[in-house]
């Protein structure tokens, strides 16, 4: 039985970097995905293909530009499956095989096949051609999720997707219900309307995603609207039948509609069931999650860490792929990156995008912290005015020394603008920095200076008040 | 005589910072502008159109999505001048617009006319009504530049341009000639070659822009070799025919070229020539510059400042508005932001966008600094696959402390996104900052982490050997 100081199980964002790290520190690393592929959901089913499609939508509908020139550079005729699944065929090969470069640079050793606990240092791993055993000193399970899929919901049929099934789509609708209105709903509804089909959103709760600041979210969810998404709020799909040529919901308050395909976004379930966690001394929580020290990633049995969506929150690509690398350093004590950082960006790859940092004016008020707003609009911004973008940009800053507090900002874009405020958050920066710095002109950048001018100007003006 | 606490002369990018930054403060503010627009160089005939028309090219041409999709998504027509030139027009009027908006609510006075003094603290402003006295306590002379016009170039010819004069041609030409290989000049080539023109540049020197990291240079060359810019370094040209149908040009080293138009970007000339300065007891340098203190932007006549291209180098629109708001500190005073930023990024509008903040490695070696280098390519990034860019990020650290020295980017958003690198570079991080942060997924701005992780390596390599 081959041993190995390091099994990983799980070969997507998570489980790649935690691999690499502990080989890049010269320890022997088995990797094993039950896939026939590497790159688990972020790569096959979800963040990647989510975001490529996104583009893909984008250049097809001509949305970008429309508007904006003396001529019309939209496609004229209707996107095709074949149009809008060219791309994301190439990306999803090229960071497949990225991957598998960088775990092979690195003398990981890749089993494809079902790992199973035997006891809490041996795994078995399962392929067609029969059982492989190995022993590992220390495991780091990034066995990733899938799809929760509510039972009333017949997934066999062909009109009815969960969030991976939908990038196999075997023809674009022209009209969808999306049941969820979390990011990953919130995401397809808006690339979908690029392309023209009539979507509709149902939504247990009375807003999209509440985590976000409510001056954003009521942006977003405007501009979602002239997109062509309308909205079911504090709704819920009390039944679903499927037809030949459509589906039929029944809504709790009676309302029916009728769409050619629903896509149900009602959030994910931990992969852990083939595990055999008992035997490793393990038991998984709700949607089969693990527990762990939210320090260093260990489960109650020591040498077995887990990372990622498994884990639970935030389960997003960049933060497990943090988790990982700090999970390995605490598994081999290695003295290099200790903690995973203290604030995380959210991406939301909406149309527009969203992107946020750091605390919101609820969580401020919530915790009783003075604070004081500074927002600039992309309007008024020579960049936004070239590219015709509207979006905004918010900071929020501590009322006494003006010491930046979160960052929230809608537009193209969006997505990379976050990391200026972040390094700010990063490095403890005040309103100061914006006001000092010399930013590039033509740029959206530039916003964070005027933002910052805009909350020095408020603060200013109540304390003369 | 009207008296005002500060008379600004310019009404383009840093004299409107200027006066409003001194408004805000409470001071009796007057802008006199020549031109019947505000907005000077950077709005109307410099970097803003050159941007614009930039943004239109990628439309136009559908270059930006040009091989990333299952269909062409080209124009698949000749662009007209129309096309080219509509979404330009409609920016300069809207960013005119602000900037008078800007003014009038922090109650500025403009003036429409020229300007001239007729003692230190007198001057006079000329309209075709007559002639109108101010009184200045302080005086900000921001009036700009004009592009230099070489002897050689007979300007009143149709074909013949200089960088102000292009943005408003007639039609656009088949074959066109690039004389001088600087900022402006390769800004220019890149986007008429993205049209379809077939674009060649004359250079002295023996190459571009040389105050860029020397491997982007390489890279930006070859890009702008495959949108088929053609060069001709170590070249001057001897004499220029212009004829009805063509300009023919012939080189120092005698070879002929023939092209339908010329457009000369041969530096830029300070606007001080009306002003009538030794009145004010001032006198202009070469090409018309005023000298400044560095730190105050004082002229030797204390209550007279000058800032943005009239004093010279670096004569961007960012370092323009900085300047201004630093020089109106230092006349009343104030006690506010006393002093420019070290450090600033250039931001070159290439196709692809080239941006730097801090050394390369050429000024390192020069000063004995010991560095370490690292990279990150946009290929390998997933959203650089996901949307085609093939760029570069590098990132110069000081081998002893890894804290941040230089930042170099060439790809799509090289000019923002080089402001995560300046964020590090104004608060004095090292490369921890970017180990320790968590970048949104997928993002161009990830390539930081990888750069750094990249820089760790080699430094450790060379430590050990």
């Amino acid at each position: 039985m081959e041993a190995f100081d390091l099994v990983v199980i799980g070969g997507g964002a998570a489980g790649e970097k935690g691999a690499v790290q502990a080989a890049y520190f010269g320890k022997k690393v088995a990797l094993v995905e039950k896939e026939r592929v590497l790159g688990g959901a972020m790569v096959n089913t979800g963040t990647l293909p989510s975001k490529t499609l996104r583009e893909t939508a984008l250049a097809l509908s001509g949305l970008r530009q429309r508007g904006l020139y003396g001529v019309d550079l939209t496609l004229g005729r209707q996107a095709t499956v074949a149009d809008f699944l060219h791309r994301l065929g190439v990306v999803i090969k090229e960071e497949c095989a990225r991957m598998a470069v960088n775990l092979q640079q690195h003398q990981v050793t890749c089993f494809h096949g079902t790992a199973r606990f035997v006891d809490p240092h041996t795994i078995s791993i399962a392929t067609k051609d029969g059982e492989t055993l190995i022993r590992a000193e220390h495991v780091l399970i990034a066995t990733g999720s899938a799809p929760n899929r509510p039972s009333a919901f017949e997934f066999e049929q062909e009109r009815i997707y969960d969030s991976d099934e939908i990038v196999t789509l075997a023809e674009i609708p022209k009209s969808l219900v999306i049941v969820g209105g979390g990011v990953v709903g919130s995401e397809y509804a808006c690339l979908f309307a690029a392309l023209g089909v009539q979507v509709t959103m149902i939504e247990a709760k009375s807003s999209l995603m509440g985590f976000l600041d409510a001056e954003i979210l009521e942006l977003l969810m405007t501009r979602m609207t002239s997109l062509g998404v309308g909205f079911r709020f504090m709704s819920q799909v009390a039944s679903c039948q499927v037809s030949e040529k459509s589906v039929v919901l029944t809504l709790q308050n009676a309302e029916v509609m009728t769409a050619d395909a629903v896509l149900v976004c009602a959030g994910r379930q931990a992969c852990t069931a083939a595990l055999n966690l008992e035997a490793a001394g393990l038991v998984a929580g709700k949607r089969g999650q693990l527990d762990v020290d939210p320090a260093t990633f260990r489960t109650p049995v020591a040498h077995i860490a887990a990372v990622g969506d498994v884990i639970g929150f935030p389960a997003l690509a960049s933060t497990s792929m943090e988790q990982a690398r700090v999970a390995v350093v605490h598994l081999f004590d290695l003295k290099y990156k200790m903690q995973i950082a203290p604030i995380f960006p959210y991406g939301i790859y909406t149309i527009p995008e969203v992107s946020m940092a750091g605390e919101t004016e609820a969580t401020l008020t919530e915790k009783k912290v003075d604070y004081v707003v500074g927002t600039a609009h992309f309007a008024v911004n020579a960049r936004g005015l070239i590219i015709g973008e509207e979006g905004l940009l918010k900071l929020l800053f501590k009322r006494d020394d003006m010491s930046l507090l979160g960052v929230h900002c809608l537009g193209e874009g969006a997505t990379e603008l976050i990391h200026i405020g972040l390094m700010a958050l990063m490095t403890k920066a005040n309103a100061d920095l914006f006001i000092h710095t010399c930013f590039n002109y033509p740029t959206l950048s530039e916003a964070y200076k005027y933002a910052a001018y805009d909350a020095l100007g408020r603060r200013a003006k109540v304390s003369l008040a």
